[in-house]
């Protein structure tokens, strides 16, 4: 164990996914329930991975999000814009943790800060110049480690390389939205 | 008030922004803090709008993010991809509410699961040709209003149209990391 990693599992699932590719066929899922105004509950807890619906999950996940007092919300969670910067915050971190344990680096603290710039004038219909997303995202680590700083930045850059969110916030995905009413 | 929205606020602060267009810079932040192997945790509190950084937000809202047990991490929350999953949700959801009131459409419930597909051999390394993030991600909304079904899909239409999240999902967004080592 190294940075509270299990570096013989990871290594094992590797080569287990390397010799089942069809085990890294992943479904993640996530139920929303409106509950009033911007104020809505998500429900996290069911996936499907490695050839098998997942229950371990005793009981869901429940994020509550709504939209800040100034923008006319009541402010019963963060904002979606929020919880998407702490998405790749946590995912980059994520990958940070296994990266550094499987190059038997030892992690002291691992801290970033992210943050997204957003005019308003296009959610708000007001500019139609001006797109309805963030216009750019920037996050800062900063890491005490085992390791010259140069090796600590490398293992950043391939966490970046490796990550889930950050691929999907910085190349897109398409969308599909059905309505049933 | 409907569907728990201020119409009257919410008709004035567009009114505010169309007036005062610098009122629309908004930045969102979150900090990330390491914690053990993929488990992380965001702290949501202060973001910067309307030419004043707000301190309405007493205490943060805190956010454990982890990996499964089956990817060896310890499920002490979400995973980040589910919670980028929440957050289109969340963001789709609080733009129908908002959407519906001003058009003057009373909902009973909004419920909607959305679900992405991601083939794990691109983060794990295994092969070039897949990405990381998901390869595709659907949105499915169920919804009771006094309304006709195709006055509901227009209410969703337009919160597509206008949702910061599916833009930044759809569209990407630049990203830049720096580290502190």
């Amino acid at each position: 164990m190294r940075n509270g990693v299990d570096t013989a599992t990871l290594f094992a699932t590797l080569d287990a996914v390397r010799a089942q590719p069809e085990a890294a066929a992943f479904q993640f899922r996530v139920t929303n329930r409106w509950v009033s105004g911007t104020h809505s509950r998500g429900y996290v807890q069911g996936f499907f991975g490695v050839g098998a619906e997942d229950t371990s999950r005793e009981e869901p996940f429940v994020l509550n999000a709504d939209h800040p007092t100034v923008l006319v919300g009541a402010d019963e969670g963060p904002t979606p814009v929020e919880y998407l910067l702490h998405a790749l915050a946590a995912c980059l971190t994520a990958g940070v943790g296994n990266i550094a344990a499987a190059r038997k680096v030892s992690l002291h603290s691992v801290e970033s800060s992210v943050e997204g710039d957003i005019d308003l004038q296009g959610i708000l219909g007001l500019d139609p110049e001006v797109r309805n997303g963030f216009q750019g995202v920037r996050i800062s680590f900063r890491i005490e480690a085992d390791a010259d700083p140069e090796v600590v930045a490398e293992i950043v850059q391939q966490s970046v390389a490796r990550s889930a969110v950050y691929d999907i916030i910085t190349n897109g995905v398409p969308v599909a939205v059905t309505v049933d009413a």
